[in-house]
Parts: structure tokens; sequence; C-alpha cells
């Protein structure tokens, strides 16, 4: 094989598995938003038919040697992808068919298992589950291979080239910040976001309207309903946001939105020329929760941002905003209140709750905690951070979905995300001094033209790390983080 | 090969092709319901992918083996499903690949040309596209075989076992007596459908409520909003419906809505045993069409279904509905007035536009007529059936889509399915006396399950006559159609 050749195969082949892989996506986008219930059987085929397909292409020895042979091709562009595809080739590679296909099967089996145990609060029933997927997941790790802790190898892929001792090195700090911040807020008394009707027609016009306001593209995207608001990029040219709606309130709607806005707004901001191509996805799902955090908690829960935005609010609802002001409203945004589960929490104890699970997770990957001593080592380490006492499984380690589908290593990047957050708009804050008039002049383009040149039209050419470091001089730091989250404090700001 | 090896073989590879198939279908679905723009260049390449990646399973050499030898099997179901599954494999092997990519492609060209043709009456712009598909059908019927006319080697696909000359001689015997009937209800001033405002929420809900009450299951299915309305049961428990609304009345979404029902219901009784098998399907187009039109004309513009039906309409349409009486309604609905396009006839005059377009078609693939003859001649036939002069080729041939994605052959179904949905009621009406009664009371699971067991649940076992025999005791015939549509003149009913 020649360059020439390597290039064509490459090109031709992974197009043909990008395509297929778009495609599982709509599905899945579909399984959450459109599907009836009757759907589900044979769509959990075309599932598993359209993942075989795909992993056959990945897993092609002939594939494999054109993307060595790219590799060392003078073209810098094509080199990136052989390498990025290189990287997702050989791990594939790695993983035995045997190991796949009982992965496979024990999450499928052992999510409804565990959904029961949560509703149940049932340790005995999780826990030989539990077991078989630490089992497996080590497994994986040991065939993928690791040097210092086995955490390495799964976390390497959610977050290419981050290491667990870096995260703990990371979360060593933030820690004791964070719990002494929660502690200082302890006496606080919230406010709850004011009671009254909220129609859901309103909120949709309303959470479109600043959704389009920050740059989403309407032409190119779609905002639905589901149960667990998520963005799938689902193809170039189509990316699909989803929030839910109660009455009682809209922030939750719209912050959703916020969120979910900022993970669209980067897979509209990949580069075309990538597309379906390795480099043209995100840098991590670091980075990726970067964006949505960036919007949902740098820019939508900011002063600035409100000055422009809540006389809106107060127009599509007026009934329940009527006697509120900017502070009040703010003030329901702020809080710090240690809780039970993390999907509730706010901004600063949230990631007291990924400290947390990192240090069970790698513990129990490296055999250092067992599943059996689990629910004490969770409740213990749970009082410890943050000063209460966990009344039952349910609200303690069975409340995440994510280790019953075998999503050991994915935690750290809520919080990463959260850090490189803070630590992005702090940069763009320098280069662009006039980044808060312009928020509260309801304008954030020059904000989305910062990430689209710094962060966006990387796609993955870079390691987070590099990608942190070239975007804002400095190596990830909780710095920028605590910062943010000292300014919360009421009469910090 | 033993007959075991075949019948596993078999199995396994229809049942990947239907994956692909279903999930061509989803993408259909998505793309006319909810797919934004942008998407639009990449999910062409999905499409031709799935395509792809199906076709080659239909013509593989050792599917085409094992389905002749289980046309052998002692077991007539598993021989019915090889009868049908070699159909499809001998008529696909049949096709050269390079006529299949250059039909492809010059149907994809040719649609865009035919849009901007229609728009400006542009015969010159349309006609060397239409030479060129013309051209093609035609080297697809020489390649798929024909005897006594090419166009049998097309119809066959839509209608299998169904002749050009059977086809005639129904047409033979049905349009002089249309042509009569509509010069009969000339003098009539049809009735509009009341002015007024029909909010779309209300329309929503009553087109709903009147799918649901005739049977469609909303956990296997939905119902959306399209340009043009279809149902695409995209997959054995997932059947999903559209239609569209315009507030200025309410008639054209709940005829949709009652027409693709009628659809839905065909497919959510189709045997799940059959599921993703050569026999899992209806009989024909036109078999399809008479479960539509059966629901929307015989049942849905009947006296006795709206002497349910008309006072729930009142009720969500008080301000329009309030001063219409029933006999008004029905007359509103029983109209018969010749005009120049086909998807906006009445039921009495829509059947004269598609025996003028078989009339057309069939002479066009002959060579009876050419290309540059074809505006005059169609003017011409229009003007002796219809007795109106076509204005231009906008509203005359130009008007519909078929001909421009290569489908020929295909509108006989729509007159096909009409006659026998007006013979199925009869039928049916014989066998269950208390039939109009039911309807008038909002019950019609009596029908329902005489269609279920008639009809839908042969799935693909009948050619469309033989399953006509078996449920109504006569080959097809004009009569039942011609009495129905006689019953429509004021004062006959």
């Amino acid at each position: 094989m020649n360059l020439d050749e390597a290039r064509d195969l490459f090109s031709s082949q992974w197009r043909e598995m990008s395509l297929l892989d778009s495609t599982s996506a709509l599905l899945g986008w579909d399984e959450q938003v459109m599907m009836p219930s009757g759907g589900s059987a044979w769509r959990a085929s075309q599932n598993s038919q359209l993942a075989r397909l795909s992993h056959a292409i990945l897993i092609d020895p002939r594939l494999g040697e054109a993307l060595m042979l790219l590799g060392t091709s003078p073209d810098p562009i094509l080199a990136a992808h052989a390498r990025e595809g290189l990287r997702r080739h050989l791990r594939a590679v790695k993983l035995s068919p045997a190991l796949v296909t009982e992965m496979a099967e024990v999450c499928s089996l052992a999510q409804p298992e565990w959904r029961k145990a949560r509703q149940e609060s049932d340790h005995s029933r999780f826990a030989p589950w539990l077991e078989r997927i630490i089992r497996l997941k080590r497994a994986e790790a040991d065939s993928v291979g690791w040097t210092n802790h086995p955490y390495d190898a799964l976390i390497d892929e959610y977050e290419p080239g981050t290491t667990t001792q870096s995260v703990r090195t990371l979360f060593e700090d933030l820690a004791p910040a964070l719990s002494a911040l929660a502690a200082r807020r302890a006496d606080e008394h919230p406010l709850a976001e004011p009671a009254g009707n909220y129609p859901v027609e309103d909120q949709k016009k309303f959470g479109e309207m600043a959704s389009r306001a920050i740059g989403f593209n309407f032409e190119s995207g779609r905002l639905d309903v589901s149960t667990h608001p998520f963005c799938s990029g689902v193809a170039p040219g189509d990316c699909r946001l989803t929030t839910r709606y109660n009455s009682h309130g809209f922030v939750e709607s719209f912050f959703g939105v916020l969120h979910e806005t900022g993970h669209g707004l980067y897979e509209q901001g990949l580069p075309d020329s990538f597309d379906g191509l390795p480099l043209g996805q995100a840098a991590s799902l670091g980075i990726h929760e970067s964006q949505s955090r960036l919007w949902e908690n740098q820019v939508g829960r900011s002063r600035a941002y409100w000055s422009f935005w809540f006389p809106i609010a107060k127009a599509f609802f007026p009934g329940p905003l009527h006697n509120v002001d900017l502070d009040q409203f703010l003030r329901t945004l702020h809080r710090a209140k240690p809780g039970f589960i993390r999907v509730e929490a706010d901004e600063t104890t949230y990631n007291l709750h990924i400290v947390l699970r990192f240090g069970i997770e790698t513990a129990l990957l490296s055999g250092d905690l067992t599943v059996a001593q689990l629910p004490i080592a969770w409740n213990e380490r749970f009082e410890c951070l943050m000063g209460l006492k966990v009344p039952d499984d349910r609200r303690g380690y069975l409340q995440d979905v994510h280790w019953s589908g075998g999503g050991l290593g994915y935690f750290p990047t809520y919080t990463l995300g959260n850090l490189y957050a803070a630590q992005f708009i702090a940069a763009a804050r320098r280069d662009l001094p006039n980044l808060d008039s312009d928020l509260a002049r309801g304008d954030s383009a020059s904000l989305l033209g910062w990430l689209r040149s710094h962060i966006h039209s990387k796609g993955r050419m870079l390691r987070p790390e590099a990608l942190c470091i070239e975007a804002t001089g400095e190596a990830p730091t909780p710095h920028y983080l605590l910062q943010h989250l000292e300014s919360l404090i009421p009469g910090n700001a």
C-alpha cells in the first residue's frame, strides 16, 4: 500500500463508518424523543446491527495499515487524522470480541436490575451485577494496557491523554476548597423560584429565543422534549437539542436549553472540512462539557446576562415574576446547599459529588475497594465531603445510571468541564474587555467568536490539556472555577 | 446447501436486509417530518449507503440458491416466504448495476428539474429528462422481461401478478360510467366547508381521537405533521402517520388522518410472525390503498359515521359549525366537480385522472406516444374525459411528482385501491348486517375485525386478485365502486 492508496482507503472507509455512526445517532435520538414504545424490540436489533457493521470497519487490519502509513504523511492535518483514527482502531482491536460481547450483554441486563435496585434501595440486588461490570472493565483496562493505574485506560476513552494522577492532583486542590465554600454558605436561606404558572408554550418560545440569541442555528438543528435533556450532533448540519418542561417554573427548561445549546454550538462549530473524519469531533467529553457549562453557568447565571434577559423573562411570565427583582432572581440561581442527588446539585456542591465518584471508581477498579464495602465507603466519604448522612443507597451510590452501563471513567469529565469552562471564560474576558457589557446588551457574538476560534474550529486536533494551554496560556487549574464559585456568595459578585 | 442450511441463511439474511430497510424507512420519515434542512446532504449519503448494503444482500447468489431450495419446502408458509423472496431477488438480479445506478442518478437530477418545470409550466425543460426516464424504464422492463406489454414488468412491482390487460379491462368499464356520472352531476352547486377559525390544536385532538376510535394503536405509532401526508410502517411495532393542518377548515387534516390511519391499521394488523420476512408486508400497493380509501371514503364520508361524529365535530368547532346540520355537512363531502388537479379531486372524478394517466404511461412506454406529443395528447384526452380544457402543463401532465422519480406503473394502484375498498366494504356489509348501525354508534370494531381476518392477517400470502376473491367471493370488479359513487348523488343515499 502506498500513501495514495492508504489515503483513499482511509477516507472511504472512515466515511462509511461515520455514516453508520450518524445513522446510529439518529436512531438514538429518535428512541428518546419520538419512538413509540412498541418499537423498542426492533430498534434494539437495528442498533446492534449498525454497531456491528461500524465495528467491523474500525477493526479492519487494512484500515490499521493505512492509518499507520498516513501517520507519516507530510500533511499535518492528514497525519493528525491518522493519529486519532489509529488511536480508535488500536483500542478496538485490543478488545477481544468475547469481551465486547460479554460487556454488551452484561450491561444490557444490568441496567434494568439497577433501575429496580435503585427503586427499592436494594444493594444486594445490584451488587453482583456491579461486581461483574468492574471485573469486565478491569479486563478492558488490562487489554488496552496501562502503566500507573488501570483507570488510565478507561478515562482515556473519554478524555484522551488525561491520567488518573492528573485528575487526582486537580481534585486534591479542589475538594477541600469546595467543602470549605459549602460550609461557609451553610447558613444561607436560598430563595426558591417564584411560584406560579409558567405556560409550557411560552417556555418553548423563550428557550428557543435564548438559544437562537447565543448563536444556535435552527436551519441545522432542532429543539425537542425528552425525559433527560441531551444534545446529539446526529450528523453534519443536523444537531438536535432537547429539554424538559414543567409548568411550575421556567428555570429547569431554560437552563436545560442553555446547557444543551452550549453543546450544540460546539457541534455546529466543528470545521466542515473534518466532517466524517476522525478530527471532526469534540476534543474530549470534558471539553464538550466545558461548552455546555460555560453557557449554562458562566454566562447563563451571570448578572450581565440577566440584566438583558430578565425583563424578557418578565414579559413571558408576568404573573409569577411580577414582584421579583433581578437581585432576588439571581439569588435563586446562586444557591449552594449540599444535597444527596448529583443531578439536583448546585454549581458549588456539584463538583463534590464528582470528587466522591472519582475516588470510589478508581478504588473499585484497582481492587482497593470491594463492591461489598461500597455502600459504607460511599456514605462515609459523602458525610466527610458534604456533612450529610446518606439515609439509603437509593440516595447514595445507587442514584446514577453510569456504572450499570459500563461508564467507568466518565464522571471526572463533568468537573473537568466546569473547570475548563471557568478557565476559558476568564481567558475570553482578558481577550474581550467588553464581554460583560456586551452580554448586558444581549450580545454574545464576541464570546461565540472567541470559542469558535480557540475551541470549536480545532475539532480533535489537540488533546484537552494542549487545547487548554493554547486557548488560555495555562494548564488546567482549579483556580478559575474556585474564583467563580467564590463570586456566587451573596455580596461577593 | 440442505433445507436447514437454506432456512438459516434465508432467515438471517432476510432479517439483516429488513433491519437495514426499516432503518432507511425511519430516515425517510425523519427527513420529511423532523430533519432540519442543513442535514440533507449528509442524509442523502446515509440513504444511499443503506440502499447499497440492502441491495447487496438481496442479490447475493447464495440467498437466491437458498430461496430456490426453500420454494420446495413442505411447510407452506416457508414456501410462500421463499416464493415472495425469490420474486424480489430475481427482479433485483435482472437489473444490471449500471442501469440501477443510472436510474438513481437521473431521477435524483430530474426531480428538481421537474419542480422548476412545473412552477414555470415549462414542457421543454422537463421533456429531455422524461425522455431519459422513459428510456430507462423501458430498459428496466426489458431486463425484467415481459410478454404482452412492457408495462406488465413495471406494474408487477407495485401490484404483483396484475397485468396491463387486466387493468385496461377494468378501466374500460369504469371510464365511461365515471364520465357519465360526472356529467349527470355537472349542474350541482357543491357546498364549501363552512368558513371560520378551526384551531390547529383542536384539529389535532379531534384527529387523534378519531384515529384511536377506529383502532390505531398509539403505543405502536404516532401522528405528526408533514407537507404531504403519508403513513410509514417504519418497523414492527412502530407505524407513523402524518397529516397537515390549516386553520380555515378541519376537513383536510381530518380526512388526511383517516386515510393514513387506514394504511396504519393495515401495517399494525400484519401478523407478528411475519415480521422482517417477505410475507410481512402488504399484499400490494393497491390493497394498501384500499385500506386507506375504505376508512377515508367508504366509512369516513358515510352518513352513518357522521351521525356519531358530527356532534363531536360541532363540540370541537362550535363557531364555524354552529348553524350547519348533518345534511349540509355531508353535501360538502359528496361533491363531484371536474378539476385539473388530481390530488384535489373528489371521489368520482379522481378515478378519471387515473384512467388518463394509465393510458398515457402505457403509450409512452410502448413508444405509441412520444414525450414531444405528450402535452397535446394529455390535454385532448383530459377534455374528452372531464369536459375541461387544460390551460397549461402545470395544470396538465406536469402536476404529479411520480414520473420524475421513475414511478411508472404506480398510478393504477390508486384506482384499484378505490375499487377494492368498495368491494371489500360491500362484502363486509353482507357479513356484518349491523355494520351501519354500529358505525352510527361510533363503533367500528366489527369492521376492523373483518379487515383483520380477511386482509391484514394475510400479509403477502396471496396476490391481490386472489385476496380479493377470497375476501369477497368475486374477482375485482368496478361494480361496487360505481354503486358507491352513485349513492353520493344528492337524494340517492
